[in-house]
C-alpha cells in the first residue's frame, strides 16, 4: 500500500531544491505518492507555511507523512523533529511551522504574556508523540549544513512511509516550538478583536476569528477603515466587499471578483473588529 | 489499474486549496494518478482555464477524469456538472470552463447574435452525456458554500476514478453553458478576421484561426499595426516577428527569442486579420 | 516496477504545455512516476535549465529518465538526443541543456579559446553513450515543428521507461553540445577568479568555484565591491553577507534572512574573487 508524503516549503519552483527532496524520497521508498502542498511560502515565512499546512493536512489519508521545511535556522542548534498526532505524521524543523496544524487548525494556545509573535516552547496536543530526528541511519550519507530538507527531512519521511516507527528516529521530546499568535480577544459585549493571519492568492483576508468566538453571529466587520454589514454565504453572494466564513473555518473578508487586500490596503497582522448580533 | 485525474484551477500555488483537493481525492481513491494541468489561471478567468484545458486534455489516456475549477459563482445557483465525451470525463461548474474542450479544440459553436463574450446555454457535442452532480453520497460530508473544488468536484472525480458511473451522480442535463467566443469571420475574398484568444507564458499570441479557415494558406498576418509576410515553420525559423501554426492547432504570432505580446503591445481580445494567398 | 521520469522545461505553470507532455507519457507508460524538476526556467535560458538539472538529477533512483526541454531551436536542424550515463538517462535537444549534468555537477570541460558562453561540440563523459532520437516509432503520430517536448521527448522518455533500449531510438553519436562556461581560473598565489553561474530563488549567488579549486580554504570572498571574511557553516550562521559551501557543491554568497542578489546588486555572470588562506 503506497503512502502519501506531502511537502510544504519556501524553496519555490525554479530551483533544484524540491526535486532533490523528491529524488531522495523515491530513492528510499519508490512507491511513495508525493503531493506538493506549496513551495511558494515566502522565504523564511514560518507563519505562512504553518497556516497553509494547517488548512490542508486533515484532508489527506490517515498515515500521511507531512514534511514542512521553512527553515531559516538550518545548520544552527534548532532541533529536527517528527510528531505523530491523530493518524498524521509531521516532519519538520522545530520552529513552529507545524504548530498550527498541531492545534487542529484552531488558534494556537495563548502565548506567554509579552511573547506575542515570538515562537516559544509549548506542550504537545493531547495524544501527540514527538521525537528528535537524530539517528543518522535515516538520513542521507552526507548531511550538509545548508539543506536538511534533502539530507534529513526527506529521507526520514521516506523511511516513515516505508514503515520505520518514529520512535526509532531519535529520543522523545515533550514540548515543541509554537508560534506566538495573539488569539482573538472577546470584550464583555461580545466584540471580537482579531487579526488578519493570512492573505490568500485571491487577496482574501483570513482572520484568526473562528465560529466559537462568535456564538451569536457577526453583524458588522470592521477592517481597514471599512465597515461590512452582515455575512455573505459565498464569494459570489452580494456585491463589493464581503465578510464570510471561509473554507478553513476562519472569518474572511473578500471582494467579489476582486482582491480585498489591494482594495482595502490591508495586510497580514492588521486588526479586524467584529461586532456580534443582538 | 490506476486512473488519471487532472486538475485545472485558478487557486494558484501558494495556498492550501489545491492540496486539500488532492487530499480529498487520495482519501477516496488512493491509487489515482493526479496531474496538474495548471493552477495559475488568472483569478476568475474562465476563458483562460477553458483554453488550457482544451489544449491539454486529449493527450491523456482514455478514461481520464478532468477537474476544472474556475468558479466565481461557487455557492450561487450555478450547476455542478459532469460530462462524458470521447472517452474523457469532465467535472466542473457549469460556467463554460469545459466548453472549449467539448468543442474538441475547434471554435465553439457561434454564439447567439449580440451575445459575444457572454456565456450562453448550448447543446452538448454529439455523443456526449452530462449529469448534474447533486448526489451528496459522492461529496464530502460537510459541503461549504465557498470551496466546491474540495467538497464536491474532487470527491466526485475520485468516485468516478474508482468506477462509480456518472449517471449515478445526479440527473441528466441536455445543455451546458458555453463561452460566447466570436468565431473567426471569413470575407468573400477569403480574408479572415479573428482575435487573440490566449497569450501564453512566452508572450506568443494564440489566435482563434484554425487551418479550416485558411484552406489556401496565409500570405499576410496583420496584428497590432504590424504586417507579417508569410508563415514560419517554427519559433526558431526566421527573425523578429513571426506567424506560424502553433501546437494547439491555432495560428500564432511570436517573436524569435522574445515576447510578442510585449513587443507588439497586443493582448487577448485584440483583432488579427489574415490575408490568404492568391 | 514503476520508473521515474523527471521534467525540466521553460514552459511555465500557466499553459497546457507541461500537462500535454505528461498526458503523452501516461498514454504510453501509465505506471511512470512523473516528477517536475522545474518549469520556471526563464524562457530560452539553457544555462538555468542545465544548472538546475545538474543539481537535482543524482538524487533520483538509478534508471530515472530525465527530460529537459529548453529548446529555442525547436523545428530547426538541432538534434534530439538521448544519453545514458551512470545509470541515468537524459532526453533533450542537443543544445547543452544536459551538459552540466553530464559533467557530474563539476565544471564543464574548458571551452575552446574565444568560445566562452557559446555552446560547442564536446566529447561525452567516460562511460556515456548517446543516440539521436530519430526513430518515429517512438514519437507521437503527428510531430509538430513547434513542440517536440510533447511530440518527441515525452514519448521517447515513456518508451525508455517502459523498457525500450536507447540504442533503438536512432544512430549513436559521439559528441554533444556543451555550454561554454568559463571555468574558474586559479592564479599562482591561489587566488580563484570565478563567476556567479546561478541566482536561486532566495537570491543566493551560486559561483562556479568548487572545493577542488580551494584546497587550502577560503579566507576572503570579494563580490559586487564587497569583501566577506571567512566562510560560514550555514545560512543562519553569522550576520549580514555570508559566504559558504552550498548544497550543490559550489561556493555561495548569501544574506542571512535576506536576498544577496538584491542587496549586492549582483547578477549571473558577475565576477567573484576568492583569496585562499595562508
Amino acid at each position: 500500500m503506497s503512502c502519501v508524503i506531502t511537502l510544504t516549503t519556501d524553496f519555490g519552483y525554479r530551483d533544484a531544491y524540491v526535486a532533490a527532496m523528491k529524488g531522495a524520497i523515491l530513492s528510499i521508498e519508490p512507491s511513495a505518492t508525493i503531493v506538493d502542498i506549496t513551495h511558494d511560502v515566502p522565504p523564511q515565512d514560518i507563519l505562512h507555511g504553518a497556516f497553509v499546512l494547517s488548512a490542508a493536512f486533515s484532508y489527506f489519508p490517515q498515515g500521511t507523512v507531512h514534511v514542512a521545511v521553512v527553515d531559516p535556522g538550518v545548520g544552527t542548534d534548532r532541533l529536527a523533529i517528527g510528531v505523530e498526532w491523530r493518524g498524521h505524521r509531521f516532519v519538520a524543523p522545530d520552529n513552529g511551522v507545524t504548530s498550527l496544524a498541531l492545534a487542529a487548525g484552531a488558534d494556537a494556545p495563548a502565548s506567554p504574556a509579552g511573547a506575542a509573535h515570538e515562537a516559544y516552547d509549548g506542550p504537545l496536543p493531547a495524544g501527540a508523540v514527538a521525537h528528535e530526528l537524530t539517528d543518522s541511519r535515516y538520513h542521507l550519507a552526507d548531511v550538509s549544513s545548508t539543506f536538511h530538507g534533502r539530507d534529513i527531512f526527506a529521507p526520514v519521511a521516506a523511511h516513515l512511509a516505508a514503515g520505520v516507527p518514529l520512535s526509532r528516529m531519535g529520543p522523545a521530546v515533550s514540548s515543541v516550538r509554537r508560534l506566538g499568535l495573539a488569539s482573538p480577544s472577546v470584550d464583555k459585549d461580545g466584540t471580537v478583536r482579531c487579526a488578519v493571519i493570512h492573505v490568500d492568492g485571491f487577496g482574501n483576508l483570513v482572520t484568526s476569528a473562528r465560529r466559537e468566538h462568535l456564538s451569536s453571529g457577526a453583524c458588522e466587520v470592521e477592517v481597514g477603515g471599512r465597515r461590512i454589514a452582515g455575512l455573505s454565504r459565498s464569494y459570489g453572494d452580494g456585491e463589493g466587499v464581503l465578510a464570510l466564513w471561509g473554507s478553513a473555518g476562519y472569518l474572511e473578508v473578500a471582494v467579489k471578483n476582486g482582491n480585498a487586500a489591494r482594495t482595502l490596503g490591508v495586510s497580514r497582522g492588521d486588526e479586524v473588529v467584529i461586532t456580534p448580533c443582538g
